[in-house]
């Protein structure tokens, strides 16, 4: 502990966990939806908010910067003269809150119930990006300088696929510059167990918008006569997957490579068990891909997910008539080996061959990203492993997500630096459903991990 | 002519023709959507002011009476001696309005266009209601008397299967005995050619939802681990027809009979032309069951369409869930040898042994009617013969139709009267979907044809 002469991580952290946990509460509060045009000013302003709080601690350049969507906060210091400079990212946009209903407590009113903070984004990823801050904080409080050189990118459009952000980070890239990055907007297994993610699946996510006739249309008068858009697409949904779970768009496993014997018995050994994931997930029993487990069918193997559909009459009671449109919200993950431009155009040609003749269809592209793998072999991931160790009192287990972050593939490939995916929210976490939280004591050892990885890389290397 | 000293039925539905037509705006004005709760007091504002409108003309014994949902509106006038009792019944209510971006004019702010007039429920049902209202207005106002005694009823919860009249018409039996009944909900060919429909398919209303895990979740994190609810109910939905356009459910067409070779002609003969059906759906092509025209498929044999259709995601833009329920509003029109309450048997059989057992489903019914044919010999049916040849010029045609009028069932079964079902309606009156018109023309022909069909069965017989 002599490293922190004045005052150690944890002590620091636990005087003022009080106040840390009100401002984040403040941050939850803004519903900063990227998804949602009416969100827009709400998602502007949680940007200036979270600018104000970079300022206040004394960060530097501190920017709100406008994009075609919302806005990029950025801030940075970079007085560590030979150190080494660290990215650091996150999101302050959340997703979408409904079904409403289901929430215990009001999404944008967070309130802390048994240990942990109730709220949309608490965990994804407010409060993961929140940590990082505070541990800024404690060096800047304490002692008015960094031990490395910060550069901090948190972005309002994660949520709905980053669409601008390859296209910035392009044109800003001599700005962006840094020796590593960090990323924490992801899940460990426990708050006991901390774990450094490797990989990420890609992303993509399309519309599919079936056409009928031009208007709805009585269904005593012409049921029987016409094809039912509704029937059409639930037919192109069903005709998706088979009974074996495998996804049925031809060339869509084309160059989908076996993992190592290795990998798939490290990941046994660390990685979630099947009867822990179906439980974290709330079903009755798993279902999916033969011959993988669920570990890896959520991780190494893709999948496809409908996340929405309707078509027709949405209110209550019956309604007869059949619609003249029907659409579902699709998006697939991808593994390393399958690229989300190819994909999209397999999806494409196949719904072309398997749609009825009778209706039309048009296809949307929302949103892609590509799949990534981290290298573990460079000082960063090492200095993570350390911090988490000094935090969490446990060595981390390296674990692969089935979750999708743009910003690491743009980072890996515009900059050709270690990413570092850190995370501190749990499985339980409810992330993107009713009742997202965060654990009050992953935040804490969030914060205390974010201060001794800083000081790790410090150590760990002067940079020319 | 002589029937009429002081005015012609014609003279005088020409005379009035303004005035009747701002009384039935005023009718169309009211949002009385039967299905949506939050429309439940304009309902009953319509029925009031239905009801005024039969007390002003002369009408006796005006009751507004309530039901379990929305009331009935009754009146008569019984003092035709030795002549015999017509019931006239219609329905006030109207279906809802979504996708309301699809109208032209604003569906409760009647516009008159190109001799049209536009609203919801404009010719379904109440610009045909309105046209008996008018024709008895025509005998009470220059004779102050009917030539026959005349039962109305009309009621608020035709478009939601008529859940309570069943009960009601059985406990008010005496009260509503008559002879014989008009009703009139249903199309013509042409405003030159009248027809006289003799069979309705029946109808049964359900809602199946699919449940999968116990809240959304998160589809990176978990899509490949568990059944999605909405493929799970797009499977559904798929099994339920085959590629030939027939249903898939076991027993479904158990005893539907073959209709004669002679029937089967005279519908080639007179009933609307494959590609005019199809033109008025507004579909590009035709689709449904391989060896019946499309006017059978769409009358004389069974169908089933999915008429809404949710689940998931259903805002702007992308997210990422696998959504923990969804579900769809299915509605079938059977033919007379089917029993709803038998084919509501067969479905839940059937989707028990497809649904995958990953999930759960409830289905739910939200209303069914049995399918009804009208015998054609009897006086009732030669008087609107008649008043159709006085009004159109033109003898009626005999016509099947696709849709379902709960009523005419429950009135064959429970007073063994005949039913005329005399329509108004044009096949382009977009009954059901947005843009519901009304001709004015046929409004003028309806009312003309109600006089006559009202003097003809007083002509036709005295009764004991």
């Amino acid at each position: 502990m002599t490293k922190y002469p004045v005052l150690s991580p944890e002590d620091f952290v636990l005087r003022k966990f009080g106040l840390f946990a009100s401002e984040l509460a403040a941050f939850i509060n803004f519903p900063s939806i990227s998804a949602q045009p009416q969100h827009n000013n709400d998602v502007k302003n949680c940007a200036l908010w979270l600018a104000r709080q970079l300022s206040e601690i004394g960060m530097q350049n501190v920017n709100v910067i406008p994009t075609r969507k919302h806005p990029i906060v950025y801030a940075d210091w970079q007085h560590a003269r030979d150190r080494p400079t660290l990215l650091i990212y996150g999101h302050y946009d959340v997703q979408p809150v409904d079904p409403l209903n289901e929430w215990k407590f009001p999404p944008f009113k967070p309130v802390v119930d048994k240990g942990f903070i109730h709220g949309r984004g608490a965990s994804d990823d407010k409060g993961q990006l929140f940590a990082h801050l505070k541990a800024l904080e404690f060096y800047l409080s304490i002692y008015q300088r960094l031990p490395i050189n910060i550069k901090c990118l948190f972005e309002g459009e994660e949520e709905i696929g980053s669409p601008g952000l390859e296209e910035w980070i392009a044109q800003n890239h001599a700005h962006l510059k840094a020796d590593g990055a960090v990323v924490s907007d992801m899940r460990i297994p426990s708050t006991e167990q901390p774990a450094i993610t490797y990989s990420l699946r890609g992303m993509l996510a399309l519309e599919i918008t079936v056409s009928g006739q031009k208007q709805d249309i009585h269904s005593g008068t012409f049921g029987g006569a016409i094809y039912n858009p509704i029937h059409a697409l639930c037919e192109i949904i069903t005709a998706l997957h088979d009974d074996n779970g495998q996804i049925l768009i031809p060339g869509f496993y084309d160059g989908v490579l076996e993992r190592s014997v290795q990998e798939r018995k490290y990941m046994k050994t660390v990685g979630q068990k099947d009867e822990a994931i179906v439980s974290d997930s709330g079903a009755s029993r798993d279902w999916g891909e033969k011959g993988f487990s669920v570990y890896e069918r959520t991780t190494i193997r893709p999948s496809l997910s409908v996340n929405g559909i309707k078509g027709g009459y949405q209110g209550e009671g019956p309604k007869a008539i059949i619609p003249s449109t029907a659409s579902a919200k699709i998006s697939f993950r991808l593994v390393p080996e399958q690229d989300p431009k190819t994909i999209e155009q397999l999806f494409r040609q196949y719904v072309s061959t398997i749609a009825p003749k009778e209706i039309n269809f048009s296809i949307k592209n929302f949103a892609a990203a590509k799949p990534v793998v981290v290298s573990l072999e460079n000082p960063f991931v090492q200095a993570a492993a350390y911090a988490y160790r000094q935090a969490f009192g446990q060595q981390p287990i390296f674990l692969a997500s089935g979750g999708t972050i743009p910003i690491v593939n743009l980072i890996q490939e515009q900059f050709n630096i270690p990413v570092v995916l850190m995370g501190f929210a749990l499985p339980t976490d409810n992330m993107h459903g009713p009742n997202e939280r965060f654990s009050l004591a992953n935040f804490y050892k969030g914060i205390v991990t974010s201060i001794y990885f800083m000081e790790e890389i410090a150590n760990a290397g002067r940079v020319a």
